[in-house]
C-alpha cells in the first residue's frame, strides 16, 4: 500500500510550522509517552532548523522531554481539533490512561524511539538543546530538528497545499478557550 | 471623530498573537525608525506578558532594538501583505528612506516614543529583557509587553473576530518567499 507520508528536507522544515499553527508536543522515556498541545512554538533557524517551544511546568510531556532530550513537535488537523483540545487540557499527572481516553495512537518514523501521533499532517523529531537559565526562568525549549515528514496530502514539492486539500487538512491555530482559526486562503506578493 | 483604536488589557495581550500570525517588527532610536516583517514571534508567558522575537543580526531593526530596549510587535492584514514583503525583503542598510519608498506611516499610541506601524489591526508595545546568551547564540529576542491595542473592527471584546470583519482585516501567515496563507474560519471544540 503506498505509503503518503515523506521525508521533508531539513533545509525546508521550518516551513512546517512558519504560519504559525497550534501544535502537538510529544515524549517518551522510560516507557512512558505523552501528548500535549502548544501554540507557542515557533522556527528559530533554517540549517540546521531548531524551534522553540514554551513547556509549563506542571505538564508531564515536559519531565520526559527532559529526562530523554527528544520530543516531536507535530501539526494537527482540524479534523483533530477536538483531540488537540483534549490532549491540551487533560493530564497525564491525573489520568494514566489519557492518551487512549483521548484516542491518541502513535506510530514510528524513520529510527528514532519517539512517539509520533498518528492522522497528523507534519512531524519534526527535535533533539532538546540544553538551556537550563531559559528552562527554568521562561519554561522555554531549544529544539534542534533532525527529522522531518509530512503527509504528501497536504504537504508536497516543499510546500503546504490546504488550497488543494480536503479542508479536514488544515492546520488549526488556537487563539484562547477552545477557540481556534483554520489556516485560510493562499495569498501571494506580487 | 470616533477612534476605533482601543487598548487591550495586559492579561489578554497573548491572544493578539497567539494564533501565530506574521508580524511586523518596529523599532526607534536616535532619530531613526524601521520595520521589519518577522514569522518568527511567539508569546511566552502569559501576566505580565512577554513574547519571543528572532531577529536577524543583519537586519537594521535589531540595532535600534539593542540600542533603545524597546520595540514593537504589531499584526498586518491583508490589506498590508505587499507592504509586508517589502519591508521584509528590503533593508534600511542600503535605502535609508525605505519606510517612505514602501509607504508605511507611522503613529504614537499611549505615551511611549516607539513607531506604531498605520493600517495593523494590533499592537504590543515590548521592553526588552536582556539576554546577550539568547540574543549572540540565537538572535532569539525576548520582550515584555507594557502596552497593547487593537483595532476594535476585527479585535473586541478580548477577541478577535475575523469571521465578522471585512477579508481584508485577516491576519496573514508567511510560508516562504512571499507567500502566505490568510488566517480562516473561526472552530470550536464541543
Amino acid at each position: 500500500m503506498h505509503n503518503p507520508i515523506k521525508p521533508v528536507s531539513l533545509d525546508r522544515a521550518y516551513r512546517l510550522i512558519n504560519h504559525g499553527p497550534t501544535v502537538l508536543v510529544s515524549a517518551r522515556h522510560d516507557g512512558v509517552d505523552d501528548v500535549m498541545a502548544a501554540a507557542w512554538v515557533c522556527a528559530l533557524d533554517f540549517d540546521p532548523p531548531k524551534l522553540t517551544v514554551v513547556l509549563d511546568k506542571i505538564t508531564a510531556t515536559r519531565v520526559l522531554v527532559e529526562r530523554s532530550g527528544l520530543f516531536v513537535i507535530q501539526v494537527p488537523t482540524v479534523a483533530q481539533l477536538e483531540l488537540t483540545h483534549q490532549v491540551g487540557t487533560r493530564s497525564l499527572n491525573d489520568e494514566p490512561a489519557k492518551l487512549a481516553s483521548v484516542g491518541v495512537e502513535c506510530f514510528g518514523l524513520g529510527d528514532h524511539d519517539l512517539p509520533f501521533v498518528a492522522g497528523c499532517s507534519a512531524w519534526l523529531a527535535c533533539r532538546l538543546i540544553a538551556e537550563p537559565h531559559n528552562q527554568q526562568a521562561y519554561d522555554l525549549f531549544i529544539g534542534e530538528v533532525i527529522g522531518a515528514w509530512a503527509d504528501s496530502r497536504v504537504f508536497h514539492d516543499g510546500r503546504w497545499h490546504f488550497e488543494e486539500a480536503d479542508p479536514a487538512w488544515r492546520s488549526i491555530h488556537h487563539v484562547a478557550g477552545g477557540h481556534f482559526y483554520g489556516i485560510g486562503e493562499a495569498l501571494g506578493s506580487k
